[in-house]
């Protein structure tokens, strides 16, 4: 349940995304790392909150108590404090699970893949944070989902927030998963949600709601930096002095266009410390598709500066940024643009097929195919004595194969092939 | 225990290896096809015989009881089974679990790669057996790993052998395992085992020790095809015959110097019914390395007619036939010849630094960046606002990033950058 088998036009069209992303990263000078599908079970326990009955755990069959990785970050972090790395610009393209309920259409599984980049290490503020933001633009831009918002806020700023309202520290992390609603319900039922299920006063409520309504650009940050009440917190003096650098390099980037300072984000996990954004679709006006398919966010991540401290024994910490690229969403689009769209895609890169138009000349075929593969050409032939020469043609129709090598008893007393393109049924010997 | 992290510079040779062995499937036709790690547990027992007790299984934490996969093989059967598709060429590339002794010196894990190429589908006899035998012929070639032979048996000749030896059929499978051993130990102590352990009279053993102690060629096919006792034998006939035909193409292909028909070559899984092979390497005479790592086959495979109708509800047969490239044991070897050269692996492709040699340049460093990664170019800055000249060049060295930009006051007023070769020092103003 919640898995599936990925058929050959499925892994084509996957490949073809992940050739993308990873030349994405590439360009921006990450390596690869690669980490085991099962961690130990205290690895990955009491760093998902709630979601940590969603962890698939192993049979005890003696030896180590064991679970299938839940996300790429948390092995990430246990990584770098087990190798004792500070420093270190990677990405990570691997499978996760989690006992969640399927939404399949939506492109949600138990078992699918992560898309990490991530930088760690103590640099300058925002450096390294902008350029996860370039990246995750680079991305949507190169694949051409339409457009696209990415929303910006930092947790020190939320946190400021809830604190000039008179929210107790307790309650930030629950006040958090509140107002990240925001993008799905009207203020009226997330205030209610505030009141009715939080416990909070519909006054502080309002107050924070003055606040996480509030969505703009550079002007927004200098207005809240004027701001009496929030310009005395210091979490949220820091924050909002630190948005104001993101966008100066934002702006040197060329990308502040998609840009949204947005203080309802708020995303779910608990690790995050500084910076968080999330990159959205917009649904296009003049979209009228049949069968939209539904997609949330495309990207998300953020800052998680404690994540690595809580795997070293001494508790030193490495300063970490990162992105997710939501590969899964973003196949399920792009799946669904190539049904509608008709397009066949390609599940082998075959540039010729050796045929045969007569009977007994396997052994030709067999000399002029082994020929060909040593000289790097891609090359099948059909695995039958005497294939019909109309049989093989099909072939060629049905997986696309551009080119047919004939080699009849002419050709072979004429010591030459004859080289047929299949769509324009040109035919020169050679 | 058992399972590793893949720091960049394994990552970055693993994908070189992979990219080789991926190239080689392609050249071939095939496509790729992706299936969960998790199976359901009753898809895996009953087709490793006494191996089901190094399968891991899940916890039951409600719902299916699942499995992670031992190899590639059963989930492809179980794949084309229940997608009723006949006729396929396939790789695949990707992790399998057993809870075996692991031995890492030796590239034996308990998380490992497997690949596979495999050709389901009902064709004329060798045709697609050859195929997987020039594959291998070709991987083990590119790679350089010195020389190799592939050995070849049939299991239907040794089955026979048996049956006019005297064996009953129940004793086949274990004799297979036994006469396996004759590759590493001599014929006295493989005689012992199927006199002391298996119970076989010395008279049936040393009947059994005059075939498979027979290596050759096309001249020793022959000679078995007028054995007396053994050309009666149904089975070996028949395979004796399709050996024949498998040379002949195998003679076609120009690779028969690296075959060896093989009558002790067994091969341990229960599910081959027809060709066997494997390919070792062979350690040369003049080979003195200080610390060899000790390699077993690096090649495997066989034809497995019976598997897919074990998991059709009417049985229906799909015959197979593929290869496993040992890519553990290669990654193995190659590990230890970077190692022993002293050749750096670079983990990123950065093409270039971009740099300032003076303070409060950062701006400019963020604008050509950006130009340069919207250019498609592969460039990496550091993350500091004011990093020296010295460290930005040192960083260069490190990570094998050939050229430098850069940008200080005169650069900047002049309109130029200067790239600077990091190897040679040459400069250039552009």
């Amino acid at each position: 349940q919640g898995t599936r088998d990925h058929p050959p036009a499925q892994v084509a069209l996957r490949d073809r995304l992940f050739a993308t992303v990873v030349a994405c990263f590439k360009r921006h000078g990450a390596a690869a790392i690669d980490t085991p599908v099962l961690e130990l079970r205290e690895t990955l326990m009491g760093k998902y909150g709630d979601n940590s009955k969603l962890i698939y755990e192993l049979q005890d069959q003696g030896g180590e108590l064991l679970a299938l990785r839940y996300d790429l970050t948390v092995p990430f972090a246990r990584y770098l404090a087990m190798n004792k790395i500070t420093n270190i610009k990677r990405y990570h393209i691997a499978k996760v699970y989690r006992r969640d309920n399927p939404a399949m259409t939506r492109g949600r599984y138990r078992e699918f893949y992560q898309c990490d980049f991530d930088i760690a290490g103590q640099f300058d503020p925002m450096i390294p944070d902008a350029e996860c933001l370039k990246i995750v633009h680079e991305i949507l831009s190169e694949l051409q989902l339409g457009d696209f918002l990415i929303k910006v806020n930092d947790r020190r700023i939320l946190n400021g927030v809830f604190a000039i309202c008179g929210i107790p520290e307790s309650k930030f992390i629950t006040m958090c998963s509140t107002v990240d609603k925001l993008d799905k319900m009207p203020w009226k039922d997330v205030k209610n949600e505030m009141v009715g299920e939080k416990g909070l006063s519909p006054e502080a409520a309002d107050r924070i709601g003055q606040y996480v309504q509030l969505h703009g650009g550079l002007e927004l940050i200098e207005q809240l930096l004027q701001d009496p009440k929030l310009s005395q917190n210091k979490l949220a003096k820091e924050g909002l002095g630190d948005m104001k650098l993101l966008f100066e390099y934002l702006t040197l980037f060329g990308i502040t266009g998609k840009i949204s300072f947005d203080l309802s984000l708020a995303r779910g996990l608990d690790y995050y410390t500084g910076v968080i954004f999330e990159a959205v679709l917009l649904q296009q006006e003049n979209d009228h598709v049949e069968e939209p398919v539904s997609v949330g966010s495309v990207a998300g991540g953020g800052r998680y500066d404690g994540l690595v401290g809580m795997f070293d024994p001494k508790g030193r910490k490495v300063p970490c940024v990162g992105v997710s690229i939501g590969i899964e969403r973003i196949f399920s689009i792009l799946e669904h643009r190539v049904k509608t769209s008709g397009e066949k895609v390609r599940t082998t890169e075959t540039q010729v097929l050796v045929a045969t138009p007569q009977k007994h000349l396997l052994s030709a075929r067999l000399k002029l195919i082994s020929e060909l593969w040593d000289a790097g050409i891609k090359a099948e032939m059909m695995y039958k004595k005497d294939p019909k020469l109309l049989k093989q043609l099909q072939y060629c129709e049905d997986m696309g194969i551009p080119l047919v090598a004939i080699i009849g008893g002419q050709e072979l007393t004429d010591g030459v092939v004859k080289l047929r393109d299949v769509a324009t049924r040109e035919e020169v010997r050679m």
